[in-house]
């Protein structure tokens, strides 16, 4: 089980985001609200949207709460459009490329959650890979090649089908495998426009997942920087505090856009093959 | 905070110990039973006599939980007597020159504790330490410096009188600079042919530390090992399983030697400079 | 370019092969002999037989020249039989994952080449892999699944044959996709048991590997050591020393076996699917 | 021994400089002109001034050409001044603490170089340091201490004659040691305001030193960028290109200072204590 977080609106230095609130991810890192899995300590990263055409990408293999480079590359970075994740392993090896975000071209990917039984379905998923994308596989975790068969399957040009063609192939396999509740997930998904967040699980019983419906929600993140947009929103897979006004959660089985400072929220639903 | 943990007896497969229990030292760097610091995850180390005239020593920076090498490691080596440690930092850098077992000719030492005002202490305390040890120094926390000091006052002639003369100084050097209950300590030391380990605090509310009365009891830290010697003995910072039964606390202010299936506990108090 | 080498013989304490000698392994990975690229600096790693019946395996992917952990290792390991390997990545990431040796149960593999238009061919051998075998792969070289494949054709069984058929389907399939020399490559294999060694490329211009013909020759590599037994042999990508008397080349395209002081050397040519 | 370089002028992206030149100095890391010490693989690090009053730092124990953060770090980072360097380590731990540059307030500072029979001295220069100073030193190199020196005799205040006062007392405290030709260094220093640079060897045979007289000698290390402004400089402990023409070598025992396009070169000569 890993944490995670996307924020889009006007350019913020990271740290205010990730380092200075009452419950920001990197004390997620070291100690979770939930009771199970308190400890995301297997690895961490950010993706962010900069100077190029591709976004800027730092991931370690050691807790993020002990990372002086982590704390000094955010206090010096601006962005107006971020990812962050904070790794607890389900089984792969804790090395960079297993670490999120994962990204293709302009495209970030961060996910929580798990492909239960991927130990079996692994070789399945990964021949539908296309024969373009299988090269470019560095890890071995279910979520990037989740993201390698998104991409497969067309998020480029459209991000919702290609995620639910995704989805369905996994459960698919997993039926093929005699796998039941394969799929369990939330996604956070940016090509540097916009942001999109999916939550989705087989059983209908997904991780949590909230975002910021107002300026004053996201202000919560980030109490001292002053100078959040009216725009401003971010999308968090745990509360970033405890004050929990204006924070909404994605409602089970749903797919949100953030663009500028219009939000959608439709129902998600796997495209079986 | 930090945990640790020593071994005495026949040789045994480090990892009958550190892996296979309910609560062994490597859960206890995802989850310790304490309440305020569950996650020893700032790095570990092991020390081990074998085949050399100095022992052993492998650490790395990485939680010990998600070190493959380690499980690889502690497969291999079979040793007659070994520490192991968990690192939570105070705030030093977390660098393999900073996890413990510190090691100098065939002595090791771990700790849990700290000095508190260390920053303000550290360059009085330094400048006490020999000139032939002082570039020995390699990294910056105040247990490598306690174990400096210690070697520094003669620990290599008389274990007691060399941790003594430590803890002497460093609460007069507090004293000084206004520091109240300067000291916290539990140590884990070895020759390669005894057990030392200290309990004591300035405050006199020190960190709880316990050993094995019996066979049974160490055998509970492996119950599957089947290969327990008579005398077999552990010294544990935190009990290694629910089942307490014949651990048995060392006192407040004291000094236990363990040589063979033979056991002492002395009082120990500082000695002032 | 890597650099690795093997040892069987009487137990002895892995430093004196790999530190200890004038042009040592370690130093290779400073600075080897060969003109076009002297630093393999990417990773190390080694494996040894001991007291399981599995190997013990440890990488890091540090210089090898640099690790203090490697060292003090090296410095408490005996073994009677060990492979060991220095790493110039060819493209693939520097994670441990990555490093050699490979293992699978009492299996280890090292290897100095590479598979050209690797990136071409990666996708269609992969699905070459039996599905057993196919959720172990936990790196991204080609190195690692040539071990995979040639476990997929029964190199449990023959290694020769294993070996031959994996180097026939890469071959293959290379032709498939227009490369040509596709396989260049020396390997090290053991199984506890023998040593085993292949020379070979398609091109048939491999690159080199040696093995020590007599007791002088093997005690090259670690002068001080006096204990090197009669039938003490070591393989080497390259020779450990100056004075090369008595290291034999392996010649190209052969199957070198070492069992206790037998060894046999036999042409080596692969098998098309 | 170790290479370093130094920008001052328009905001560049730091790839442009560190990675997109014939010679640069991340081809340096691997493989440099030097005969005797070609390879800088034990760690490196880059500060540079960005949006807040202090540096950002990102310093890594890998080698510099294998770190895939610091290529999409350095593609993204754009700064008008800023240092890196690459180590090649004289004994001390290969630990981030150990990597340059070192920071204090606004303030970096990078060292090729080394101080001879440090083990010797290493104490009495500690204790050099100031009480406010001392408990900020980190690592273990001689090249932090001459900067905790530099800073504890005034180079805030005036910069050559706080490193003047730290290299007088070097060689003051090597003297009475027995230490002939104790300093051996070439520093580069910044505020953000201004660069600075010293070279100076006890011996007067003092490492190499350039410095870029135009801007078309500084537009050799990124041809590719244009857009380099009128007064931008770099600072070389090794030219990086084998196009020579207008790199100026800094005489020995030279004190350089660099703000904005104005530069000057006086002689630099220690104050002793």
């Amino acid at each position: 089980m890993c944490r995670w977080l996307a924020y889009s609106g006007a350019p913020v230095l990271l740290d205010e985001v990730l380092f200075k609130t009452d419950h920001s991810l990197i004390d997620q890192s070291l100690r979770a609200f939930d009771k199970t899995n308190t400890t995301n300590g297997d690895g961490f990263g950010i993706g962010w949207y900069g100077k190029r055409d591709v976004p800027g990408v730092y991931k370690d293999i050691r807790p993020a709460w002990n990372d002086m480079n982590l704390q000094a590359l955010a206090a010096q970075i601006e962005s107006p459009m971020f990812l962050a994740h904070v790794r607890a392993t389900t089984g792969s090896p804790v090395q960079r490329s297993n670490c999120h975000p994962f990204d293709y071209k302009q495209w970030l990917l961060v996910h929580n959650g798990l492909i239960d039984g991927y130990q079996k379905l692994h070789r399945d998923l990964a021949f539908s890979v296309s024969s373009e994308l299988f090269p470019l596989i560095s890890g071995t975790t279910d979520s990037e090649l989740m993201f390698m068969l998104a991409l497969s399957f067309g998020m480029e040009a459209d991000v919702q089908a290609g995620v639910a063609r995704m989805a369905g192939l996994v459960e698919h396999v997993a039926k093929e495998h005699g796998v039941e509740n394969s799929l369990q997930m939330t996604l956070g998904i940016s090509d540097g426009e916009s942001l999109y967040a999916v939550r989705y699980s087989t059983e209908g019983n997904s991780r949590s997942l909230f975002y910021s419906a107002s300026r004053d929600a996201t202000a919560e993140i980030a109490p001292d920087a002053g100078r959040f947009s009216r725009g401003a929103r971010a999308i968090v897979s745990e509360p970033l505090s405890n004050l929990e006004a204006d924070w909404v959660p994605v409602p089970e089985a749903s797919f949100l856009t953030i663009t500028g400072d219009k939000i959608s929220c439709v129902p998600f639903s796997p495209i079986p093959p």
